[in-house]
């Protein structure tokens, strides 16, 4: 068996300084014509000393047409082995289902992680948790505007839904192998979270063209050794030019915010 | 442009007689060497006069390997054009991205409808009810174990959170496409449902070898005319006999199921 995720995730990130991960989202209509495994692989080849990990969003690939995740399969071959991937799937199903998702995720697929929902409770992310060698983000408060419909919610004691979402991810971790998602669009939600969940990894979205401020995400999510937080930006960076320097623009945007996210990081450990 | 969702499901549900929806979940420890093609076609040929529509779920599919949704197409190949085809897909991302799983769903795959999960809220929802023509089921009130973790929680009104799903359910339901998932296993809470949704259809899951009583969900899930539910159920059809006799066994499962449907849903209208 190779590297377990945490262990991937950790020496790709000291490997190349970096808590940065590169959401992987191609859209067709912002490629201009490049196909997307081409594009796809020139911005893993243009930013894989930059990153700690990658996250396909795997709507992006089943899009593409019947041979989608063909497509995904070839673009990631440029994806060092060394760097772990995270499928970006929100899958959630019943406990009996899941197990297929899993399956196509981690084994099909091999990849080092995947993101789930809550909704179904337990039985839905227990077929995820299995695979022990395998990290699995939990969606507790989105990027999104629509997170507030449910996620904010109060509960009968005054939290709010995406607290208990939290809560219940610290009981379900036995294996060490549980994270979760939140949007870096949140700052006071994100150290509420951090606080439930001290040890916890974090999958922070959001950060870059859905606007949010990073030093306040970074100050709220990092855990006591200025660790603990995975921040992935899509946008900023497949889509830092739209002319055909779009491979030297996402190294520039990406190795921009990788610097960025370590000075302040820096500075907030250095004020702690 | 075809029938929508609504007008097929109608259409079939009266040309079949039949609230009866058999799930597509081909497991193939359970196949015993049959190719799940084969197996998929042999059962669709064998019910397709005693349904009112499919329910392919698509984990079983995409864990058979990078040609899985290629075999699903081919499988589905045998449904008649006339009987609505429901993609259990449970599927949810922030608005930009699930665009592209409605694409995927609605355009790549030409499903009549869809299952959504609520957790990232609205913008997570609207781009798959944009398909005017098409059918939306958001998940409700699940019928797996871990369904109460989270969507029976309390909020601070008393109320549970399913309920809170069903009420805003309704708000966006501005196009008539949108419907809920609920199941079988819990009939006062499926009658709460439909005290709060009068009119929306009803996905109703966990009939059958999740063990719930039939009875109890059509007394607590039909609207006044007798109507408003699709029940579906999966391995009681699929697995009905685990000899070669599978399609026979199929055939006289969903037929015994559809007509119990009835007689029941008969037996209810006579005393409302």
């Amino acid at each position: 068996m190779g590297a377990t995720f945490r262990e991937k995730l950790s020496e790709a990130g000291r490997r190349n300084q970096s808590l940065l991960c590169v959401g992987l989202d191609p859209d067709p209509a912002m490629l201009k014509g490049t196909p997307v495994a081409d594009f796809v692989k020139e911005i893993v080849e243009a930013t894989q000393d930059l990153v700690c990990a990658y996250k396909p969003n795997l709507a992006f690939f089943e899009a593409l047409g019947i041979g989608g995740m063909q497509t995904m399969l070839e673009a990631l071959t440029r994806v060092p082995a060394h760097i772990p991937v995270i499928a970006d799937a929100k899958r959630g199903d019943i406990g009996n289902t899941d197990r297929f998702y899993a399956k196509a995720l981690f084994d099909v697929y091999d990849f080092d992680a995947a993101t789930v929902s809550p909704y179904l409770g337990y039985d839905s992310i227990e077929p995820f948790l299995e695979y022990e060698e395998k990290g699995v983000f939990l969606l507790c408060r989105t990027s999104n505007p629509g997170a507030d419909d449910f996620q904010g919610l109060r509960l009968a004691d005054g939290r709010p839904l995406y607290e208990e979402v939290a809560a219940r991810a610290n009981e379900w971790n036995t294996r060490g192998n549980l994270g979760l998602v939140v949007g870096a669009t949140w700052p006071e939600e994100l150290a509420r979270v951090r606080e439930i969940c001290p040890s916890l990894p974090l999958l922070v979205l959001g950060v870059g063209s859905q606007g949010a401020a990073l030093d306040d995400a970074l100050r709220a999510g990092l855990d006591a050794e200025g660790g603990g937080v995975i921040v992935s930006t899509s946008r900023q960076v497949l889509y830092a030019s739209d002319r055909d320097d779009y491979a030297e623009a996402a190294r520039r945007a990406a190795r921009e915010l990788r610097d960025e996210i370590n000075r302040k990081r820096d500075a907030q450990l250095a004020l702690s």
